[in-house]
């Protein structure tokens, strides 16, 4: 089984295959489909044998004993992050969307803003105004073709309203791998403002070579104000089972959460727990370790044909798989850019504006797909712009 | 395979089996597990199918379309409740904990009023507390052995703090099922009092011959008040896919229960989605139609061989597999009771305090397991219990 066999998955109730016609009206039939975030690939062998193992016994009980799951977590983090937790600060939430909710309900009072730094992963602002909560666009900056942060501009919106900050560490989109003095200046920035900080790391795992993630956890300063977020499911490509991680190293704040978890009446499902059990092993972070060299040729390959496109830039990938491309320099509207990938080209992406402010002349594509098929997606974006030659 | 084929569940981070020692102190060699409240037998084989094609197909990404999901639970609820509801009615939340602290959420303020029957299902109540609403405790009565409710001392109980009340039905624990008669009492009770109506029919589908269960959505007069929670968990023993059914007809509760679910970012696992699709069918009813026969069978012969001990009292058994036994007979403090039942029978069983007032003198023994084990389970208690003869 290789990363290049294509699996199919219309007709498999997929959200990002089995909707694309309706919500973005791209054939079914000959369209490509790039833009929910998961990956075209089976997980690893050794999480699908776990989930095997759960068939093979059939019993599926409530689950007890959560030690070898805290432990393989807090193997993963040192092994592959080199952050040292402890296993009692992990709280399960069903999948992160779930878990920053849970942040924004545990750490903010209706009215509070909450700082995003945009364009940003669409379901925080949801998650946030779903609330009754401020989204608080902080916005980032381009320098050098990728995103940065602007802290003065930033300190001057910030109004007293603020409560939280929510970064995407790696970022989505853009592929941002903060370095550490980035994240130095988000800690010190969350200080100044007595902001709690949520950080988000769910692709800290796909993280492209030459670069280096930095945990949040081990920036000085910022423990006790820190909510750090991972998860198995972006890394090994079982979003579906609803598991998340939010570990919160410092006491006021795991106490306030705690209670909202008993009060949300929230435990984690088995196939989660069987599945990261498995898959926070060395034989998962193999399979991780080549899917990466697997994404990353992807990445050259079609940040290499885009750029070849007059008018469309797409941001240089540091992480995650989810290519941002700026049409701006099409100098169409945004109806005429989106009707050629969508029409034109039948690609469905997901439209930048959901990002929020700075997205606007974007388009975000995923490119965990057999190596082909982001060839065949990359030359109907040629064709479907040949104009522009 | 048949029920009574034994499957080890020991070392399979099961809680009801792998946690016992630590929580009852009974041997994990030689104990018998009667507490939690699953099944020992693995699932029907058509929702085994339904994770095997899961790992078959290896891709585990965000679940879309679930029009099939919606519509199997539809056809369940007819063919085998007489229940017509709407499909766009149904919440899936993670289990029906979760589904009921999010009804205490939606429905309720802090310091807010929750009607509980107790003796009742120990996890309504915390999840009232960790929200900071306040259990109201309606006593069950005893009539002829089984438990019957007494509206006029409830009405005296109310204050008019009360906002909520949560039925379980068919009742755990005592398996009660409410006649049609006493569920519009219900209804009635909580129309005068204005009181949202939370019907927890988790246990609907496990009832025993001679007796019918009717779901409160067909009761009179009760729409605008009435949430209904349905699971394929316990009928299917998939607890562990914490899967669970809101279904609210009335418009305005549904707006509100929606829109904290937005505010939670909650949305179902791909696993109960799929698991809960295969059981609602033709083929999931037919293996439920032979679970309820095997279970009546263990009912009988754990009420006979209980109640043949002087001083033991088994309700009998008109729904669920949670044996209720009352020790109040053989005058003995709960300690030893608890003691010779845990210590002298080797049998792990909830303890009846948690469920409530009302529930001091029982134990709650699950006698969803093999025959032989139950057999086994009762020898034991004869014996612990022979002095009293």
């Amino acid at each position: 089984m290789s990363f290049d066999t294509p699996i199919e998955r219309r007709g498999t109730h997929c959200v990002k295959w089995d909707s694309m016609e309706q919500i973005y009206g791209v054939s079914k039939e000959t369209g490509i489909s790039m833009w929910v975030a998961d990956m075209d690939f089976a997980t690893a062998p050794v999480v699908n044998k776990a989930v095997q193992d759960m068939v093979d016994h059939g019993v599926y009980g409530y689950f007890g004993d959560d030690s070898k799951y805290r432990a393989a977590i807090q193997w993963w983090m040192k092994e592959r992050h080199n952050w040292d937790l402890d296993p009692a600060h992990i709280f399960t939430t069903h999948g992160l969307v779930n878990g920053t909710a849970m942040c924004v309900d545990a750490f903010t009072a209706p009215g509070d803003g909450v700082v995003l730094f945009t364009p940003v992963y669409h379901a925080f602002a949801k998650v946030i105004n779903a609330a009754g909560r401020q989204v608080v666009e902080c916005e980032l900056t381009q320098e050098n073709g990728r995103y940065e942060m602007d802290f003065a501009a930033y300190d001057a919106q910030m109004t007293g309203n603020e409560k939280m900050a929510i970064l995407c560490s790696p970022h989505n989109p853009g592929g941002r791998v903060w370095t550490r003095d980035e994240l130095q200046q988000v800690a010190d920035f969350a200080k100044r403002h007595d902001l709690v900080l949520v950080s988000d790391e769910i692709h800290h795992d796909l993280v492209m070579p030459g670069h280096k993630h930095t945990a949040m956890a081990l920036i000085d300063g910022v423990q006790d104000r820190l909510v750090m977020m991972t998860a198995t499911t972006k890394t090994f490509n079982i979003a579906g089972s609803h598991s998340g991680n939010v570990i919160i190293a410092d006491p006021v704040l795991r106490e306030k959460f705690a209670a909202r978890m008993a009060a949300m009446g929230l435990s984690p499902n088995s196939f989660g727990l069987f599945m990261a059990t498995a898959a926070y092993t060395p034989e998962g972070a193999k399979w991780v370790d080549e899917l990466v060299t697997y994404l990353d040729g992807n990445r050259r390959l079609f940040d290499d044909a885009v750029n070849a496109i007059p008018g469309l830039k797409s941001m240089g990938l540091e992480s995650t798989y989810l290519a941002w491309v700026d049409f701006k320099d099409t100098g169409m509207e945004r109806e005429e850019f989106t009707n050629r990938v969508e029409q034109g080209a039948g690609i469905a992406a997901n439209h930048g504006p959901t990002f929020g402010t700075g997205g606007e002349s974007f388009l975000r594509f995923n490119i965990a797909t057999p190596r082909a098929r982001v060839q065949e997606a990359c030359d109907r974006l040629a064709e479907a712009f040949k104009d522009l030659q």
